[in-house]
């Protein structure tokens, strides 16, 4: 029974380019040429040269993407009176720096959250002349990632940015700090919460698999998940754990009242679904599959999704091979997933060889204060319970100005989306202290400039 | 009467290389390399292990002519029991990222004030690690340009630094900020203050040369002023009176109570020794000759003293070319130099041609905030009323924790120089005062720590 959608009313977005230049840290010719970073702008709810400039810091992937998803920003804006801009993080969508050759080295290494960052301070100084608005105040949104540039922003740009709502922002465990346990301790959470019996299951069916695959039963494994071709060799095993994880992991992260076609298709309450099937009395292997199947509604989903996604993925690696630290693991004891241990030395590794790119431990801390942030101000750290990357986020505010929001039954970012009549009390309730706190941003920045 | 100079203790410090990452911001393998940076330590002051952690930003030029001229800094170290560093700036001194060829296009690229602050915070962090000292607090200190990265050090890294003095850091005039004919107003007034008629001698002998260089009559231009040959052109005449004006900007800028071998030679009170000479009653371009000559103690100064530094000045000048803002100009009016315009499109045309890199005005004031300061705090801003940069600076306490301190008899950073005899009594109010300011900040600083 699944719950009724609404259809939320897109405002009318003008899709733009803004001529951005392409290597802000060195001042040599090459560094002066420029490419073409698309914007979507809508000024239907803007108090002209007068109410505040909603900026969206995109993040890996195509910017409508985000801005489809993103309601509560155009929401806000209409009782604020704001300029929304959605702007696209350089090498994704349609902002790719190089064309075709951008992903190719040495062109791929503009790719750094600092270009990303500059593009947007640029972006918004040259835009408010543009617009006559040089006086508004800009806010900027992010959500994941994008909510990681929403509060570098704030951080390094306070001159531009008078506050940051950071929705879903694993800043700390991104920059290293932290249990790597935790990400996937807190799926497992979110099954285990909605019923302690789902998540022996999936343990349990993770068990069989490893026992096939340590057997070398590949026939097996094929006839059982309905795959293609039959997995070679323990590489091909250790990616097909790690596509099955994924699933899990994205149940998890966009368990949303109400279906979603973000980051693929999604049920209502994923979670609750996944479960259901989990324990319908199947064989555990078939329900693992038709579990994972949910994503796409079919049982050939896994190479797809992972087809899909490819892209977006790749780069997002390669981010990770720089700045981001992400060593996650799974480990089947303080989690239901198969043991795949995931160190900042397999890291290292993994970038050389296959990117030529050499991560560097510590560099997200260096750059962006990692837990030391008592200096900062005018920050709202939103993060939903059933969200597994919260609590590689900031979950306590710090002081008066850098406010952690927690939502109860929220997944990723369900606070940055459009109202829905599926809508936790929990979500409304920080929705609507999230648009007080932008307001009175709003306000003592305009009282500074008028 | 020249004043007795007191022989300062230098401390013993050591002299070491760190292995710096060429290149911050792109993350392929070239920009993983790394160059041998400069850096001077000693730990004869050093509460070991907790005693907080003074250090220098470099600026351009060679690393031991800060610290030998710096002896505030470790005259406080003493008081405060702190370790003190001096860091070379990249591209200066021994600090060549890629050695003798560094001046070349495109190696010079990495020549970015970004990059030079990211060197700092990669330094401290990792010696502080390397030290035993991770809970030390770190202040760092600068003068002029090298004041100017301790307040950029401390709004992009307050999680590494807990606070700065910025001595003499014209950290608005360089962001654009601010009236161009403010620079050379200020040189003039502190000519004028000695001896109004001193003001007047001076503009008169210039606009002798003028008159000369109107007339062509170059043979007696390079007769008047001893040079070596005669110049060519009304570009030599403009070069010479680049020289001339740039004299006596030195002798404000370095209008200390007692002789100093800071970027020269320069004998005590150099500004009164100049108007004497100008006032002897000798003819004007004689006695203009002889005053800029006072810089090197022989009347071949000229172009011994362009040669002396020229390689600090022109990457100075590339440095300009980028990133600062320094489009100063004269007019004779509301200065005694030669009208000597310099505009936006000046720098531009001159930095395009013979550098190949593009100025981005509004680049600083972007990256590095301009007057937009007040969600910083911990640094101070000290000025001298007798230097030419300080008007270019923060005048005016911003809050309780931007602290602007006023040198009523200070030249350029007098305040970072060790104690002297001739010392007037607002440099050691100043000091004394600053000296507390920053015990306060590392008595803050370690209360979070420990």
């Amino acid at each position: 029974p699944e719950t009724t959608t609404k259809v939320q009313s897109v405002p009318h977005f003008k899709e733009k380019y803004f001529s951005q230049i392409l290597d802000h840290f060195n001042f040599n010719n090459m560094g002066n040429g420029t490419f073409n970073q698309r914007y979507l702008i809508t000024d239907e709810f803007w108090d002209r040269g007068v109410g505040p400039i909603f900026f969206y810091t995109g993040n890996e992937g195509d910017i409508w993407e985000f801005a489809l998803n993103s309601g509560f920003i155009w929401e806000t804006a209409g009782l604020q009176g704001a300029l929304v801009i959605f702007a696209e993080h350089r090498y994704y969508g349609k902002s790719l720096p190089f064309g075709e050759k951008s992903f190719r080295i040495p062109e791929i290494g503009l790719l750094t959250v600092e270009q990303a960052l500059a593009d947007y301070a640029v972006m918004i100084t040259e835009l408010k002349k543009q617009l006559d608005a040089t006086e508004c105040p800009v806010i900027v949104f992010g959500g994941s990632y994008g909510g990681m540039l929403s509060v570098y922003m704030r951080l390094r740009y306070p001159n531009i940015v008078a506050g940051a709502l950071a929705a879903s922002a694993p800043i700390l465990s991104t920059a290293g700090l932290g249990d790597s346990r935790q990400f996937f301790r807190d799926v497992t959470a979110d099954f285990e919460n909605y019923n302690p019996s789902c998540r022996d299951a999936v343990q349990e069916a993770f068990q069989q698999l490893e026992n096939l695959a340590q057997h070398e039963d590949y026939g097996h494994i094929r006839s059982a998940f309905t795959l293609c071709k039959t997995p070679g060799s323990s590489q091909d095993i250790h990616q097909l754990k790690g596509l099955l994880r994924n699933a899990f992991t994205l149940m998890a992260m966009l368990d949303y009242p109400y279906s979603t076609h973000f980051m693929g298709n999604m049920p209502a309450n994923p979670v609750k679904v996944a479960c259901d099937i989990m324990l319908s009395g199947k064989n555990l292997l078939s329900a693992l599959r038709d579990t994972v199947g949910i994503l796409l509604h079919t049982t050939t989903a896994l190479t797809r999704m992972f087809k899909l996604h490819s892209k977006c993925f790749l780069l997002f690696v390669l981010k990770a091979c720089t700045e981001i630290e992400m060593c996650f693991e799974s480990n089947n004891v303080t989690d239901m997933f198969p043991p795949m241990p995931f160190t900042e030395q397999d890291r290292v590794q993994y970038c050389t060889r296959k990117w030529g790119v050499v991560p560097r431990p510590g560099w997200l801390k260096t750059q962006f204060w990692g837990d030391a942030l008592s200096t900062a101000s005018n920050i709202i750290f939103s993060n939903g319970d059933l969200d597994p990357w919260a609590n590689g986020g900031v979950r306590k505010s710090i002081s008066s100005s850098l406010i952690a929001v927690n939502i109860p039954e929220g997944a990723h970012h369900l606070d940055l989306r459009g109202s829905n009549i599926a809508d936790p009390v929990s979500v409304r309730d920080a929705r609507r202290k999230e648009a007080e706190i932008i307001a009175k941003w709003v306000k003592m920045e305009s009282k500074k400039m008028f």
